[in-house]
């Protein structure tokens, strides 16, 4: 399995918002993650950084400008 | 291994740019693919969608516009 765990970066560091994570895609401004088990989360993010093999989604508020 | 496959959106389909990647991240403008040989790709590009049990990164050109 190839599931991976997204980070939003925060003060000073990166917080985990989601484990399992199995698809990424844009809805409008939101980012939606969806994982393993079909649960949903949307935010206004964009993708920093994405490291497979370290399983690892890197991502970066847009704050709340489109 | 988690490595995916990079499509990008071209005229009335997705052309494969890249197998193996192993990570993306933004540097200014450009997308960054990397892959498991370590060959790098640069191109003005934003990520649509990631499927990571389909293993697939469909991306879409931004043109030259910044």
């Amino acid at each position: 399995m190839c599931e991976a765990h997204a980070y939003l970066a925060s003060d000073g560091g990166q917080e985990k918002i989601m484990e399992n994570v199995v698809t990424l895609n844009y809805d409008g401004d939101d980012l939606v993650l969806r994982d393993l088990f079909g649960d949903e989360k949307r935010l206004k993010a964009r993708i920093r950084e994405i490291a497979l093999l370290e399983r690892r989604i890197s991502l970066e508020p847009t704050g709340t400008s489109s």
